[in-house]
């Protein structure tokens, strides 16, 4: 059959929302807790539980090849009619954090499920190559390293940094990754080949309270946000709670709690642009009778603007000075971490604007302040995201939740997008 | 050898200052550690060796009856011309906190040492029996006790609460106090009977920095401080640091550091005559990338003035309502711990500075911001404590010390008042 004799509105009825909604729910099962959330993490028994079931999917309800890459990366691909040409990827992840949702993950991986059933069944054959992605631990992992499958993709890993991580439990790296079918000795065989991948497009659930409140239905996410790190150690003095008289004390708590008012401050200032947290913080000696002598606290900022992120480091460092010159304290700052903003492929964004204008569905422009596997993946593909809305934002926890009519919506312009994409690249080719 | 014919500066020049500091110096080696700390803490291998090391000198150089009560307290006790008057009881503690100095607690036990070698050796009779008292665990045990030894004279322990405890290495306290030489079973044969024991005084460096500051020999101790401990459990939302907008949190420590500086700006404005400090604080999840959901901190409310402790925990309640208000956050307060302050008896009190008028000593009225065996003991005995100067008021650190003409002024102000104590209630009883 031929592409151009199917009409937009034949694929859209060829979603099937119950069906989409039952993946979702079946994958929820997986690592369930009593709380109503999902704790399916990297590399666990749910993680392979999770996997197999995926795999079986795949196997049972699709026309495509399947692979397993050494990072444990799982493909689907429909060769198309130019199988030698550059590959059209789509897909997500399937791990969660601890006592997390249905849909972080699961939602672009199964809508993309959906996508490639859909054209199945309406025997589409794209120009391209079309891939979907499941790809290995995207959520932190017990070895401390997210977005795993895209980094490897992109050429990010060492193998002699990964064989030398061990976990909480002892486990090491490379026993881990065989546990999912992956083999450390082989990583370098995932890297995409030049050429290989043209487009990498994600569905995402928001994660933010933005589409939900302004009821939007599709999310055109503009750029990844950038992150900065920072541990700030306050060097105050152990004395008696008791016998030091409040003048005479160099407490490092009270220092501290200077710091994370002004750190809050700094980022309330920019307007909906920044957010910076102290989500980590240690006292010592953490007694109630010493004066805490010492506070560690390790500072993040998110932000896709620059001279935000500028203005509010900037701002920190004068509250700094200020603390160390009224309190006789030193306080000594550590760089820990720094990714600059990401900015998503003009191509993908302008299809995912088409697809969804097509489709009647209105949008939003985003950023995301939260990493994907799409910003790996646009170092080496024109890569791009789709958020769908979810319930005021609330995610990474039990109440996350996304209405089915959202993930149909999301599924039907990722599949359009694609096809867009499809044709942009094969008019482009030819 | 009659009293009448000892004059007091044959008194003065009977204690020998080497002597003294070379039995600071002695006991320090005991539990040194390589930061110049010591470490010796109670029912600990170093505790025991330090208390044989005592009995062994009070074997040697005194001529005193020695006993050991069912608490581990060590007595030395001299008759005097009517040995079924009620005594005169003088002492302080021998163990230390971890990494403590050398000067808390041996000062007081080995300044009383020597007074009563000056007695031994000028061949002085008191009316009343005299008791040097060694007591068990001043400081916080690993069973979190602190005061033991003078609780249990004071009557204020129970062998039931104490069989139950146990300390981190799973060990009993049954088992810890025989290992000193103590009996369970026992203590209540430790607990003072009416009228045994009239005055109790105990010697001990200031551990603030007034005596030292204002260049004064002898603090004379007008009461110990009220301690009110409370738990603040600040409830905020976990919630994902980098999706989550500042206007949409709930940052439980956000809001607990304004609870921290509230509480110092709170005990600030009571110039002096308080402290407050939050030295125990723990933050969950405690993770780089989640808002804080929850803070408990531990705040503490030192004054002996208790219209103090009243304006601070107004101020501190006025904060958390405004917290409540402007952040959404709730925040709840539990009383953990309560003591009222004590005030010394003023025949003691009155005694230490004729004492210290007499042999030449300026004196400043001070209180105790530490809690003390003496005031444990005040519940019992007519009470009272001479301070003596610490450099710049450090103290529970390798960094304590006080001069040896300072410890030898000390020794000598506390014989002297014990001596008008023994005459004062001599002429009562008269």
């Amino acid at each position: 059959m031929h592409n151009s004799t199917i009409t937009l509105e034949s694929i859209m009825n060829a979603f099937d929302p119950r069906r989409l909604s039952s993946h979702i729910e079946a994958f929820a099962r997986i690592g369930a807790n009593e709380f109503g959330g999902v704790t399916r993490l990297a590399f666990s028994q749910e993680d392979r539980k999770g996997r197999e079931k995926f795999l079986h999917l795949l196997e049972t309800e699709l026309h495509a090849e399947i692979h397993t890459d050494p990072l444990g990366n799982i493909f689907a691909r429909r060769k198309g009619k130019h199988p030698d040409w550059p590959a059209i990827m789509t897909g997500s992840h399937l791990d969660s954090v601890r006592n997390g949702g249905k849909f972080d993950g699961p939602a672009g991986v199964l809508s993309a499920f959906e996508a490639f059933r859909v054209l199945d069944l309406l025997r589409i054959e794209t120009e391209h190559p079309l891939v979907l992605a499941m790809l290995t631990s995207e959520e932190p992992n017990t070895f401390g390293i997210s977005t795993l499958g895209s980094r490897g993709l992109a050429g990010k890993l060492q193998k002699t940094q990964l064989e030398a991580l061990r976990d909480d439990g002892g486990k090491d790296f490379r026993t881990a990754l065989a546990s999912i079918g992956g083999d450390l000795e082989r990583i370098q065989e995932a890297v995409l080949k030049p050429g290989s991948v043209k487009y990498f497009l994600e569905l995402h659930i928001e994660q933010m309270p933005f589409l939900d409140r302004e009821r939007k239905n599709i999310g055109v996410v503009k750029g990844v946000t950038g992150i900065c790190r920072e541990r700030i150690s306050v060097m105050g003095v152990a004395s008696h709670c008791g016998t030091t008289p409040m003048t005479e004390r160099r407490d490092a708590l009270c220092a501290a709690s200077e710091v994370i008012l002004a750190l809050e401050r700094a980022a309330r200032g920019e307007e909906g642009k920044a957010v910076a947290t102290i989500g980590h913080l240690n006292v010592f000696p953490n007694s109630i009778n010493i004066t805490p002598e010492r506070v560690d606290l390790d500072a993040e900022i998110r932000s896709y603007y620059p001279e935000s992120v500028h203005r509010i480091l900037h701002a920190l460092g004068e509250e700094v000075s200020r603390i160390q010159e009224t309190r006789g304290i030193h306080l000594d700052r550590k760089p820990l971490y720094r990714t600059e903003p990401t900015t998503f492929s003009p191509d993908v964004r302008g299809a995912i604007r088409e697809a969804a204008d097509r489709l009647g569905f209105s949008t939003l422009e985003l950023i995301s302040m939260a990493g994907h596997d799409a910003a790996h993946m646009n170092a080496v593909t024109e890569a791009g995201m789709i958020f769908i809305p979810c319930k005021a934002g609330l995610s990474h926890c039990p109440q996350e939740w996304t209405d089915t009519e959202d993930l149909v919506r999301g599924a039907q312009c990722l599949l359009q997008t694609l096809l867009l994409l499809d044709k942009k690249d094969d008019e482009e080719n030819r």
